[in-house]
């Protein structure tokens, strides 16, 4: 099925780990199952981390282990140091996935290393999973600005994904990882980004802590961005970012994008019910709009005189 | 004070009309206040409509008689039928507003009229305000959709806004009432009205009921508008439009616009503390963002590390 805009989906990694309770495996794969059925093709699935650092994702092994058997979905991990690499290459996930900070401060609070310690350990993360045929895709965090730090300079965030991509990620993901960012500082770091680099080099990561999320996706689109990072019902954070909300909502950008006539093979009405699988999972409403107010117009045989689904331009 | 944008604040109209508490009168006042002192300089105050339709709004002429009194601040109040103008002419208001639908149906529900009588009776009340020296402000609702009849043909809102300008109105509000728009929809529609009207004779009345306000105002930005409604808190919504969530958050709006260095003469710390009066006044969370965020970057002297707060581009 060919798609305009590729959605990544993180659920289950970006929002899971930032989610108070400790979901169950059962339920873990019984949300994996309803966004494959929902037609996502790209799914990060857990993190390689130390149970000690985020217990929400110690079941990672066993996780990857009972994920559903789809063709032409791409499950992926994180792998923050060898030690994840080496959990992750005894799985049979295709694609990995290494994070570096654009900010010293918060590298430092997120993963105890300077940027420079940061960028040598992922260099073997990268050459061990080359080896092992796995694909590698990169994210840059902070872009739009750090808490600790205030803004970050654009030549800050390009060097770091410079070296990802010298290293072989096949895409770097730019985050915003304390929801910032605004439209026409998006266009300056994408004008950036882009005489340089190719756009299907990148992707957006962007969290909707002000609201500012698909105003700025739709700059990214405007920029030829084809690649975003959602979470389904808008999980997600970033524990040591103090204040930071959920990833934007998988449902609210699909429906944007469906709106715009751009096709991402994703079905939205199994969508919906993905979302409120993952609100059951999560054991709280999650803070994604689309779910809670329906599609529109509405699917004909959702019942009597609903409005025929037709593509809005 | 010269500003790029302006924002034209509906919470005490259209948000308090849709929340359940009935806010007692000195609870308006203080709310009012909050919205003056955050450099708010268009704010609707109420609607004079039938104490039995919308018991919320009772209060009125009280309350018009005990808004703060300050100078370059408008406020205004809609008015359904003779009625309502009537009653607004007793009072001090340098500007009323009408209102009619694009959707027959919704129109019907809404107002018990077809759009020709809603028309017929809006002539009357427009010319009773202009006998009086009052400006008059026009809503036209469900461009973008209707709950009942699914899209609404652009040249249907387009023949209601030619008539309500036609009339004597100095600007019809554009009005998304069931927050259904996308971004190419907001191009199309915009193209449509802009090909017959200045920029200066529309605003954009946007409901975030799916997450895209922002980007649908980004659009709006892009194609010339420079007049917005937002609600602070994001409150509101509309009774007859089921499903219908908040108006765009005034706090998230401003952060956007003041994001991409543009002035709308707020303060932004004031505007907090008003989003969270209405919180207070409401007895409820409220939806937008950046009140629970809070600005970023944060201004020096909010406390010991913060970050200076700059025009980001």
């Amino acid at each position: 099925m060919s798609t305009d805009v590729s959605v990544y989906e993180v659920g289950l990694r970006d929002g899971l780990q930032n989610e108070k309770a400790i979901v169950p495996l059962v339920d873990k794969v019984r949300l994996a199952q309803a966004l494959v059925a929902s037609g996502l093709r790209r799914i990060e699935a857990t993190s390689f981390v130390s149970p000690k650092w985020i217990p929400q994702l110690a079941d990672a092994d066993a996780f990857c282990g009972a994920l559903p058997k789809a063709e032409n979905v791409t499950f992926s991990a994180l792998c923050p140091n060898m030690r994840g690499l080496e959990r992750a290459l005894e799985t049979t996930l295709p694609e990995i996935a290494v994070f570096i900070s654009a900010s010293e401060t918060h590298n430092k609070k997120n993963l105890n290393k300077t940027i420079r310690e940061s960028l040598d350990a992922i260099k073997d993360v990268i050459a061990g999973a080359r080896q092992a045929n796995r694909r590698i895709r990169g994210y840059v965090s902070t872009v739009w600005g750090c808490t600790y730090e205030g803004a970050i300079p654009i030549a800050q965030s390009l060097a770091v994904t410079r070296e990802l991509l010298a290293l072989g990620c096949y895409q770097v993901s730019l985050g915003d990882t304390i929801g910032a960012g605004t439209p026409g500082q998006t266009r300056e770091i994408l004008a950036a980004y882009l005489a340089e680099f190719r756009a299907d080099q990148l992707a957006l990561h962007m969290h909707d802590t002000r609201g500012t999320a698909l105003a700025n996706i739709l700059v990214g689109l405007e920029c030829g961005i084809r690649d975003f990072d959602s979470a389904i019902g808008g999980m997600g954070g970033c524990p040591y970012a103090p204040g930071a909300a959920g990833n934007v909502a998988t449902e609210d950008l699909v429906y944007m994008l469906f709106g715009m006539g751009l096709a991402t093979g994703v079905d939205p009405d199994r969508l919906l019910v993905a979302a409120r699988v993952a609100e059951e999972v999560a054991g709280r409403s999650l803070p994604g709009k689309v779910h809670q107010a329906g599609w529109f117009p509405k699917r004909l045989g959702n019942g009597g005189g609903d409005v025929e689904l037709s593509k809005l331009k």
